[in-house]
C-alpha cells in the first residue's frame, strides 16, 4: 500500500477534476470580457483588447463589431447545426453498435478458460456485455461535450466522468474489480467512436468547405480567401470549429480514455486489483488529477509571468509553455509515485505475472512524457517557417509546383524518423519494466499535460477563424496580417498537436493490442505464423486504404459544394457586387450532410475490419492486422500531417516576406507564390483529414478487438476451421 | 525419389539456359536487322520496317536515318560509360564487402548450436564465411552483366551461371551439401548489391538527367522535350536505359538469384538435402528452366501467332503475352512437379519438420505465379489511360494541378489493396502448405515469367528512348505521335513490371526473413516482445527514411544537370539557334558522378541498418526490423509507381485526345494539360526513384541479415547485454 489512503485518493480525484473546470470556466470568462472594438478606453493589456490603435481605413468601428458578432453568431450556428445533426447520427449508430455488443458478447458462453485472465462466474457472464453496451453511451456523450470545448474542460470533464461512473459501477459489480474494470473497457470505445464521427466526419466536413470554397471563389471568380460574398465562407469557418477543434478533442479524448481503461484493465487483473488497493487501482487517474494542476501552473506562466508582448513571441512562448508542463509534470509523477503506489506490486503480462518497482512506473510515465515533448519539438522543426526544412520547401517553388510538392513529401517522410525513434523508445522502456501497463501508463504520461498541449493545439483554428472573420469584416489589412502572422504559428501548434496525437495514439493502441491479446488468450503473436503474417500484412495496407477512402471523401463533398456554390453565384442577383446576401445556410447544411454521409465507406472499413478479421480469420491473424496497422498508420498519420503542415507555412512564408529570401520568392501572385498555393491546398486533406483521421483507424480498431475479444476467442476463426 | 534421374537433370537446367541464351542472341540479330529508313522496298512487315509511308515534312531520310545513328551512338557510348564507372566502385564496394564478410563470419567460432539448423565441424568454419566473400563477385559479375540486356538473356544467364556454379562449388564442397547451398547464399546477396547500384544509382541518374532537362529546357528555355539543343538530352536518354532497363534488370535478377538460394539453402536442410536427392534439390532451378521454355513458346505467339497490326492492339497484345505465359507455366509446373518430386518428403519449418506432398508444392508455385498475374493485372487498370481511374485523374486536372496531385496520391493508395491482398493469399497458401520454402518456391513462380515479364517491361523505355531519337532526328511528327502512343502503353507495361517486382519482393524477403530466423536460431518473433515490437515500428518507418534521401538525391543530382546546363546555354555562342552543339558528354558525366555520389547515404542505409540493429540490438529486433520494412515497404513501393504511372498517363491522355473528353481536357498548352504535367513531374521521382529503391531496401536487408546471422547469434544484441 502507498501512502496515500482510500479515502483521500477518493476526494483528491473530483477535486482535481473541479478545479480544472473551474479553471476552464475562469478562462472562459475572461475571453467573454474580451472587447472587439480598440475603443475601449482605459489601459490597454491583451486580454482586453484584440484591436489597437486607429483603423488606417476609416471603417466605422461600431459597424465592424456588429459585422464581427453577425459572422460569429452564423459560425456559431452553423457548427451547432453540424454537432447536432452528428450527435443524431451517434445516437442511432450508439443504439445499434450496443445492441451488436450484447449480442455478440452476450453469445459467448463459459469463453473463459484457464489461459485467459478473466474469471467469470456463470451468473455474471453476461455482465460485462450488457455494461459495455450501457456504458458506451454514457461515454458518447461525454466524449461529444467534451470534443467541443477544449483543454482543461476536456482533460477535466473525461477525468470526472471516468471517476463518477467508476464509483457507480462499483455500486452493481462490488467487489468484482474485474468485471468492473473490464466494463469500463466500454468507456474507451465510447471515446473513440465519438472520435471516428469528430475526426473522419470533421476533417472531411472541414476541407469539404475549404477546398469547395477555395475551388469556386479564388480559383473561378477570383475573389480573396474568406471574402463574405462566397456562400461557402461560413462552412468554411464552422469546418475549423467541428473539424480542427471538436474533431482533435475528441480524437485526444478518445487516447486519454482509452489508455486509462487499458490501464485500469490490467491493473485490476495485477496486484492492486487482487489486493484492493484503490489507490493503487486509481494511478491513472491520479495521474491524470496531477497533469491538470500542472497545466494550470504552466498556464499561468503563460498569462502573468512571462507575458507575450509581440507577435513574433507566441510560438516561442508556446513552446516553452511545452516545456515547462513537461518539466513540472516530472516532478509532479515522482510525488505521484511515491504517495500512491506500494514500493513493490506485481503486474501481469501476458499469462505470467511480473514484479515491478515504484520507481519503474516513475519512468514509464515520464519516457511517455518526454517523448510527447521529444515529438513536439520536432515536429514544430519540420512545420515552422522559422526553420530550414519549410525553408527549403519555400525555396523549391522557384522551379513551381512540382519541385515543392516532391520537397514537401520528402519532408514528410523525413519527419516521422524522430517520432519513430521517441515511440520505439517509448515502448522499449516501458514494455520492458512494466508490461502492457507501462505502456498504458506512458501514453497517459504523454496525455498528462494534454490540457496545455489542446489550448496550443486549439490555437491555430481559432486564429484562422480570427482571420476569417477580420476579412469578412471588412476590418483593415493590419489586422488581416497580423492575424496571418498567428495564423502561421497556428499551423506549426496545429501540427504539434497532430504529432501529440498520433504518438498517444501508438501508445494507447499497443497498450490496447496487449489487453486484447490477454483478454483473447493468446500467448504470442508469431510473426513467423502465415496466419499472423498476413494479418500484418493486410493490416499495414489499411491506412492506405482508408486514407485514399477519406481523401475521395473530400473530393466528393467538396465537390458538391462546389456546385452548390456556383449555383448560387449563377442565380442569385448581385452577388458578386456584394449586394445581395449569399444563403450560408445551404452551404452548412451540405457539408454537414455530405461529410456525414462521406464518413460512411472509411467509418465502415474501420468498424467493420476487426469484427470480419476476428470472426473469419481469428483472433492471430487479427492481432496481425492490429500490430500491421498501428505500424504503417502511425508513419502514414505523421507524414501526412507533416507534409500538410509545412507546405501551409512554405506559403506563409512566401506572403510575409520576413527577409530577404522569402520577399525574393514573394510577393503574393507570384510564380514562386503560385506553386505554394498548389501545395497547400494538397497538403490540406492530407493534414486535416486523412492524416489524422488514421488515429481513429488504429485505436477503434484496437479497442473494439478488445471488446469482442471474448466472442472471437470462442468464435473467431471460422474460415481456418473450415479448411 | 522423382521420376527424372540426376544426370538427366544435370543436362536439361543447362540445356534449357543455353536455348534461352539462343534465343536472345536470334531476337537480338532480328533486331539488329531493322532497318530505321522507311525506303527499303519489298513487302512490309513490322520487322523490316519502323517508318512507313512518306514524310510528309520532306525531311530527307538519308541525313534522318544518319541522325538517328549518331544519336544512338551517342546515347550507347553515355550509357556503356555509366555502367563501367558503377562497374569500378561496385568492383571497390565488392572488395571492401568481401573483407568484412569474411571478418565478421570468421571471427564466429562455433556458433553453430543444437537449436540450429546448420551443423559445422570445427574444420570448415570458414570455408562458408571465404565463399560467401568470394561468391559475391562472381553474382555482381553475372548480375551486371545481366541487368544490362533483357529478358531471355537474363533469364537464362542468371540459371546458367548459377547452375555452373553449383557443380563447381560441389568440388570442393563434395557431399556437404549444407554448406556448399548456405555458401549459394552469396549468390543472393551479390545479385541484391549489384541491384542497389542498378535500382538506387540507376534511378537517380535517369531522373535527376530528365527532371535536369525538363526544368532548363522546357520551364526555363521553352524548348520542346528531346530538342537536341538541350545539352542534357543524351544523359535524359541514357537515364532510360541505365535505370529503367538496366536497373530493373538487376532488381529482377536479385529477386531472382535470392529466392533460389533462399529455397536451396531450405532445401539442404531439409530430406532433399538429407537423402541427397540431387534432382529434387534442384526443384528450383528445373522450375526457371521449365519458365524459358514456356517464355520462348509465349514469344512465339506475339510475334508469329497474333500478329500486332496497329498501335491500339499492342497493350492488348502484350496482356494478353501475361496471361498466355502464365497458363503454359501452370501447366509446366505440373510436368516439373511430377517428373522432379517424390510423391512425399520433409521440408524444415523452425526447428520441426513438416510433412509435404508432390502436389502441395504445385500449389505453392502456382499460387506466386497468379499472384503475379493479379498484381499485373491490377497495375494495368490503375494505370492505363484506357480504364476510369486514370481518366479520372485526367479529368481532376480542370480544377487544377491541387486536385490531380490528390486525386492521384488517392488512387495510388487505392491501387494497394488487391495486390496486398493477392500477395496475402499467396503467402498464406505457400506458407501453411510447404513453410518458408513454399514461400521462396512462390517467389519463383512470379518470377519464372521472367522473360515474358522483362520483355513487356523493357519495352516502355525503348519506346521512350525512341521518341526522343526521332524528336532529336527531326523525324516527321507522325512518327512522333506514334512512339508517344507506344510510350503511353509503355508506362503501364513499366508499371506492371514494377508490380512483378515488388511482389515478387515481398515474396522473396519473407523467405529469406524465414531462412534468416532459422540461421539465426530464433525459434519465434514475437511482436508483443518489446524487443521485436520496437523493430517493428521502426522498421516500417525505414521505407520513409529511405524514399526521403532517394528524393532528396534526385534533386541534388536534378539541381547540378541544371546548373550545367543553363551554363552551356550561356558560354556556347549559337546553341539556342541551332547553329551550335551542346556538350553532351559532360552532362553524362555529371549525371553519372552525381548519381553515384548522391546514392552513398540511401544506400549506407541499407547496408548499415542490419549490421547495427544486429549488432547492437540482437536478432529479434533485427527480425522486427526485417517484418517491419517488408509489411510498409511494399505499400509505399505498389502506391509510388502506380501514382506515378497514372500521372505519366494522365498526360499522354490528355495531349492525344482519344476521345470527346480527352479532347475537352486538351490540348497541348491548356490549363488542364499544365496541371497534367505538373503531376507528371511529380512522379517521376516517385515511381522511377524512390518506389522501385524500395525493393532493394526490404531485399538487401533480408539477406545481408541472413549472411550475417551466425556472427548476429553469436556476438549480437551487445545493448541488451550492457543493460
Amino acid at each position: 500500500m502507498g501512502v496515500l489512503s482510500e479515502g483521500l485518493t477518493q476526494v483528491l480525484i473530483p477535486v482535481a477534476a473541479l478545479i480544472g473546470l473551474g479553471f476552464a470556466l475562469l478562462q472562459w470568462y475572461l475571453v467573454s470580457k474580451v472587447r472587439v472594438s480598440g475603443h475601449s478606453g482605459g489601459h490597454k493589456s491583451y486580454k482586453d483588447s484584440l484591436i489597437e490603435g486607429d483603423f488606417e481605413e476609416g471603417v466605422d468601428s461600431l459597424e465592424v463589431s456588429a459585422k464581427c458578432a453577425e459572422i460569429q453568431n452564423a459560425i456559431s450556428v452553423g457548427a451547432t447545426s453540424f454537432l447536432f445533426t452528428e450527435y443524431r447520427y451517434l445516437g442511432i449508430f450508439t443504439g445499434v453498435f450496443g445492441v451488436i455488443i450484447f449480442l455478440f458478447l452476450g453469445s459467448v458462453k463459459g469463453f473463459s478458460t484457464k489461459s485467459e485472465p478473466c474469471t467469470y462466474n456463470t451468473g455474471n457472464i453476461c455482465k460485462p456485455a450488457l455494461a459495455n453496451a450501457l456504458f458506451s453511451t454514457i461515454a458518447f456523450i461525454t466524449a461529444f461535450r467534451s470534443g467541443a470545448v477544449m483543454g482543461f474542460l476536456l482533460a477535466a470533464n473525461g477525468l470526472l466522468v471516468l471517476w463518477v461512473t467508476i464509483n457507480l459501477f462499483k455500486l452493481y459489480y462490488g467487489d468484482d474489480w474485474e468485471g468492473l474494470y473490464e466494463s469500463i473497457t466500454g468507456y474507451g470505445l465510447g471515446g473513440s467512436s465519438m472520435a471516428l464521427f469528430g475526426r473522419v466526419g470533421g476533417g472531411i466536413y472541414t476541407k469539404a468547405a475549404d477546398v469547395g470554397a477555395d475551388l469556386v471563389g479564388k480559383v473561378e471568380k477570383n475573389i480573396p480567401e474568406d471574402d463574405p460574398r462566397n456562400p461557402a465562407v461560413i462552412a468554411d469557418n464552422v469546418g475549423d470549429n467541428v473539424g480542427d477543434i471538436a474533431g482533435m478533442g475528441s480524437d485526444l479524448f478518445g487516447s486519454y480514455a482509452e489508455s486509462s481503461c487499458a490501464a485500469l484493465f490490467v491493473a485490476s487483473i495485477s496486484s492492486f486489483g487482487v489486493s484492493h488497493d484503490y489507490t493503487a487501482m486509481s494511478y491513472p487517474l491520479i495521474i491524470s488529477s496531477m497533469g491538470i494542476v500542472v497545466c494550470l501552473l504552466t498556464t499561468l506562466f503563460a498569462t502573468d509571468i512571462f507575458e507575450v508582448k509581440n507577435v513574433s513571441e507566441i510560438e516561442p512562448s508556446l513552446k516553452r509553455q511545452l516545456l515547462i508542463s513537461t518539466v513540472l509534470m516530472t516532478a509532479g509523477i515522482a510525488t505521484v509515485n511515491f504517495f500512491a503506489l506500494p514500493s513493490e506490486f506485481t503486474l501481469f503480462n501476458f499469462g505470467t505475472d511480473k514484479v515491478v518497482k515504484n520507481w519503474h512506473l516513475f519512468f514509464c510515465v515520464a519516457i511517455g512524457l518526454w517523448a510527447g515533448l521529444a515529438i513536439g519539438y520536432t515536429t514544430e522543426y519540420y512545420t515552422s517557417n522559422a526553420y530550414s526544412p519549410v525553408r527549403d520547401v519555400a525555396d523549391s517553388c522557384r522551379t513551381g509546383a512540382a519541385t515543392n510538392v516532391i520537397f514537401g513529401l520528402a519532408l514528410g517522410y523525413k519527419s516521422v524518423i524522430i517520432p519513430i525513434f521517441s515511440i520505439a523508445i517509448a515502448i522499449y522502456v516501458s514494455f520492458s519494466l512494466a508490461a502492457m501497463y507501462g505502456v498504458s501508463v506512458a501514453a497517459l504520461g504523454m496525455l498528462s499535460t494534454i490540457a496545455t498541449g489542446l489550448a496550443i493545439d486549439a490555437y491555430g483554428p481559432i486564429s484562422d477563424n480570427a482571420g476569417g472573420i477580420a476579412e469578412m469584416a471588412g476590418m483593415s489589412h493590419e489586422i488581416r496580417e497580423r492575424t496571418d502572422a498567428l495564423d502561421a504559428a497556428g499551423n506549426t501548434t496545429a501540427a504539434i498537436g497532430k504529432g501529440f496525437a498520433i504518438g498517444s495514439a501508438a501508445l494507447v493502441s499497443l497498450a490496447l493490442f496487449g489487453a486484447f491479446v490477454s483478454r483473447a488468450g493468446i500467448k504470442t503473436v508469431d510473426v513467423l505464423t502465415p496466419k499472423v503474417f498476413i494479418g500484418l500484412i493486410v493490416g499495414a495496407m489499411l491506412p492506405y486504404w482508408f486514407s485514399a477512402m477519406t481523401m475521395k471523401s473530400v473530393g466528393s463533398a467538396a465537390l458538391k459544394m462546389v456546385e452548390e456554390v456556383r449555383r448560387q453565384f449563377n442565380t442569385i442577383p448581385g452577388l458578386m457586387e456584394g449586394t445581395a446576401k449569399p444563403d450560408y445556410a445551404t452551404c452548412v447544411k451540405i457539408s454537414t450532410d455530405a461529410s456525414l454521409r462521406e464518413m460512411i465507406p472509411p467509418g465502415a472499413l474501420v468498424m467493420l475490419t476487426p469484427l470480419i478479421a476476428g470472426t473469419f480469420f481469428g483472433v492471430e491473424t487479427l492481432a496481425g492486422v492490429l500490430a500491421g496497422s498501428l505500424v504503417s498508420g502511425v508513419q502514414v498519420a505523421i507524414s501526412a500531417s507533416n507534409t500538410g503542415g509545412a507546405w501551409d507555412n512554405a506559403k506563409k512564408y512566401i506572403e510575409a516576406g520576413v527577409n530577404e529570401h522569402a520577399k525574393a520568392l514573394g510577393p503574393k501572385g507570384s510564380d514562386a507564390h503560385k506553386a505554394a498555393v498548389i501545395g497547400d491546398t494538397i497538403g490540406d486533406p492530407l493534414k486535416d483529414t486523412s492524416g489524422p483521421s488514421l488515429n481513429i483507424l488504429i485505436k477503434l480498431m484496437a479497442v473494439e478487438s478488445l471488446v469482442f475479444a471474448p466472442f472471437f476467442a470462442t468464435h473467431g476463426g471460422i474460415i481456418f476451421k473450415w479448411l
